[in-house]
């Protein structure tokens, strides 16, 4: 409550801010997150994500340039965190990287079904493919490349020439994203239960036998109780 | 050339049509392919695609009742022809589940990643959620249902609960729709080539062995080369 009192002294607000407690950056991106899902991302205006963010459209300009630098700190948002855990397990060799695999797809899937929108639907917005997002693609590129340095280190994924490697890396990826797809057409999944299962299946696509998958993923799941 | 100087004849066109031999109606889908895929669907006019497409607005509204109609044809499109697919498979029962699987997985890549625009980009859209696109989301859902029943007949397939297999089911499906964000990332993929990896992918989330895969995918491929 001091919090939002005192707040009411400094910048001058549109309206009365919401009471989630967030800073107004923040504000800002939930407001734009649902309203990008929801309505769409073209149909959206910069003054619409102000007003739900209980801001005047001059305030969100103090913290962002536009509509498109807000989507890209969304978008950043659903890899950077997955890019830091990537870095975290690729680290860990001491780890199987059978189970280090199986640890990095589950934290990527836990993170996006998450929030309480799925962002990874924006990820196809054809705005998405100009020069604006190149941090975001990055970002992209720099986690697909842990999943492939991960599948390259597993007893399967060594006996892959670099062309059928590159390919199951593809796939391992494409897998985990297809979460938001399975997200959209059913929203009611259980983050944890999904994660799991997807994980499971990363293993099986990386081609480790049925026999060694109820260990690996004791072993996971071991990484990322301690933080992985 | 006679096809063309013919039509001339017939309702008048708002500017030369193109020369792709398409009808009237395909020439319109194929406009709204490449302007909802490149342009974005809410920023594109119905007015836009018909200039595209050669044609007057007014014989626009001739084929199509409005731009939601354009989309949901085109949507549609994208899992019709393998729901007719998966019809043929499921009743080819004296095929193994595994190898039906596995070329409902190879058609069903091929079909999403073979027109010259990636239209499972637009399933993502906010305005596909309601009720005017109901008859895509009816086929869709027939179509995971007709991957589930594959599954369900398959050796681990039988082994699962209702519950494992409604979730493999979503992960089997979602690695087959995966190919939209691989191809959105690295549109330079070679369809028949990413069908075959996704095919055998979807094999192994299955929980078919690696020592089955060579001999199902050859079955899967004389499924495919005898019409299913």
């Amino acid at each position: 409550m001091n919090t939002r009192s005192s707040r009411r002294v400094g910048r001058p607000r549109a309206q009365e801010r919401p009471a989630s407690g967030l800073e107004p950056r923040e504000e800002v991106l939930a407001a734009a997150a649902e309203l990008f899902t929801t309505h769409g991302y073209t149909a959206t205006t910069t003054r619409a994500v102000a007003e739900r963010a209980g801001l005047r459209q001059a305030s969100l300009y103090h913290y962002f340039d536009g509509k498109e630098a807000i989507l890209a700190a969304l978008l950043e948002g659903t890899v950077r965190p997955s890019l830091e855990v990537a870095h975290e397990l690729v680290s860990r060799t001491q780890a199987s990287p059978e189970a280090r695999l199986w640890a990095l797809c589950h934290s990527d899937v836990a993170l996006l079904c998450g929030g309480p929108h799925n962002l990874g639907a924006l990820y196809l917005l054809p705005e998405v493919q100009t020069e604006r997002f190149a941090v975001f693609h990055r970002v992209r590129v720099e986690l697909k490349a842990a999943y492939g340095e991960l599948l390259a280190a597993t007893e399967p994924g060594a006996a892959l020439d670099a062309e059928d490697l590159a390919l199951r890396t593809d796939l391992l990826f494409g897998l985990t994203e297809s979460v938001i797809l399975i997200r959209r057409a059913d929203p009611g999944h259980d983050p944890q239960a999904l994660a799991a299962a997807t994980a499971d299946a990363a293993l099986r696509v990386a081609g480790v036998p049925q026999r060694s998958l109820a260990r690996l993923r004791r072993e996971g799941q071991q990484l990322l109780a301690a933080g992985a």
